[in-house]
């Protein structure tokens, strides 16, 4: 009798990415591949550094790891435009091609935002119906479940057809990878008054209000991001990016607050052993290294960015993310439902 | 020998806006005449419930008070431009009446912005040189300084000269509520690499670093608003609003999950006591109610708008800052600085 083997994934990682390159990337992947048994990766990089790093981890050779060499690098300081022309045997570029050849189903890079977008969007090309790619990533909620929020920062300024599809892809990346039936799939926008944002915000909620494969839910206001009311909010890149950034800001302001509190008072230092490891699930619940495995979406292919100063955990959550996209097809479904949605509307 | 008698302060009170109306209003007007004893406010309302609620709080007549009957009251539904054009005799419209008549050095509203803000534009009109009023508001930070950031609300599409009016009128009141001298000024964008937000950003980046008289440090991003890097952040009124409410949800986020950790520990519940105070003082350090007195500013007029559902404490921190305000005459001041500013860049 033989055991049914589970079919292998296959991603590949840009192993110099990130502030931190292999001394965060090689750990993680390491984590990565014991986590998941049918996991393979393909480690791109400057195979030197690569092996000496394994080497120091004690390894050599690993069934589930190949090392494919990049003689170039990604900065993050290179303009995506140069980085485009003049990066072609970068770790980040090579990444993306193996999954334009469909080596791997799936890339992850901490590198340069804006070179990854550009490469990303040249190499994979946008999927049909979908006219610029999407940031998406998982925000903590004061649920059990995350919400997804689109775009962090992929495209700046987006018209109503741009943000009524980051909608459609949003749902269905959070019924694929959440398992959620018709997730509520909210607009951000401001104030609680009749004066209601811009004309193309007003134009978008009407057009994912006739759609009836959205359960668009309305608008919704900065203060509940996190309360549930959505699971999927949408806006543009720029306003996404702020968002998410002063989450991170806001987070750190009370942490800091709340450890100045506790080393002010004698009777808090002596019972600093019992208040500590509520501060420090808290720090972990809001921790932006748990929740930035943020996927480029739009595109023929599965692209996930980690922060770039992303630590192992960090890097090990984006990995976990790619994963869940390969198992669910996400880029297929997303295509299969704009067709849908296009025709509904036709 | 006579003392010397300080000038006395008149502001006048819209005392029927926000949720809660006069019960939060009138508590908040008693706090304010004993913690300055130079003041003296004008409460606009409906005189039978005023004098009712004063009459339940021990007080028939006050030196420092006064009623002015308005039959109208503005809705938080009413739509700004049917407010403007019907609610000729509300509370809220009688008050800024009284600012433009120069009866009162200010109003205070805890109103329907929107109504407010047209309001506030139509009776007031803008300062020569400024083109569009912005909503300025203060939030905590890491260091003992608040850090101000407008727009908050009021101009949704900003163009550049727009954002840099902004830039100026905010170094401006940074100076005289706070007395910083050449406050740090910060454009918020998006992003750490080069592909930095929009056209008319990177163009107001532009005007700033060309304008000696504003002591420009660049681009900030969201998770820096806090930080102290910046005095004084720019952005169009959108994205404050959302980066403004985001704050509010974030911060609702940790103490749901700190309270929630906290709850589950019976450890914890046994030093509850000894916890709950810095709770309590991290809660103040981010309650957006001790943070919302925001003005509205490049009119010819001190308009603070208190938060909608403000509370006491929250409409008392909107009248000490508009108190701030006509102390240090910030309109004119404001108007003294852009023609500074206009003629140093002829």
């Amino acid at each position: 009798m033989h055991s049914v083997q589970p079919i292998r994934l296959k991603i590949a990682l840009d192993m110099m990415g990130g502030d931190h390159g292999p001394l965060s990337t090689i750990p993680a992947a390491l984590a990565a591949i014991s986590e998941f048994p049918h996991l393979d990766l393909t480690l791109v990089g400057d195979a030197e550094t690569l092996q000496q790093q394994l080497a120091e981890h004690g390894i050599s050779e690993h069934p589930q790891l190949a090392v494919q060499h990049a003689p170039q690098q990604v900065l993050m300081t290179d303009k995506p435009s140069v980085a485009l022309r003049s990066k072609r045997q970068s770790s980040m570029r090579i990444a993306l091609d193996l999954v334009e050849q469909g080596k791997v189903g799936a890339c992850v890079s901490a590198g340069n935002t804006g070179a990854l977008m550009a490469m990303a969007h040249f190499v994979l090309k946008m999927l049909n119906g979908v006219e610029r790619p999407a940031l998406i990533g998982s925000l903590p909620s004061t649920t059990d479940k995350p919400v997804y929020m689109l775009d962090l920062g992929a495209t700046v300024n987006c018209d109503s057809d741009t943000l009524f599809q980051f909608a459609v892809m949003g749902a269905v990346m959070v019924e694929e990878v959440e398992g959620i039936h018709r997730p509520k799939v909210a607009l951000l926008n401001m104030g609680e008054e009749e004066i209601k944002g811009s004309d193309q915000i007003k134009r978008t909620s009407l057009l994912l209000s006739e759609c009836s494969d959205i359960n668009y839910i309305g608008y919704i206001e900065g203060n509940d991001i996190f309360s549930g009311k959505a699971d999927v909010i949408v806006c543009d890149g720029f306003v996404g990016n702020v968002a998410l950034k002063t989450c991170e800001g806001v987070a750190k302001l009370i942490l800091r607050r709340l450890e100045t509190a506790l080393k002010n008072s004698m009777s808090a230092q002596l019972f600093g052993w019992l208040i500590k490891p509520f501060l420090k699930s808290m720090a972990l619940g809001v921790n932006p290294d748990q929740y930035n495995g943020a996927s480029l979406i739009g595109l023929r292919g599965i692209v996930v960015k980690s922060h770039g100063n992303a630590t192992k955990e960090a890097f090990l959550s984006a990995i976990r993310q790619a994963v869940r996209e390969v198992e669910r097809q996400v880029p297929v479904k997303i295509k299969d439902r704009l067709e849908h949605v296009l025709i509904d509307k036709a």
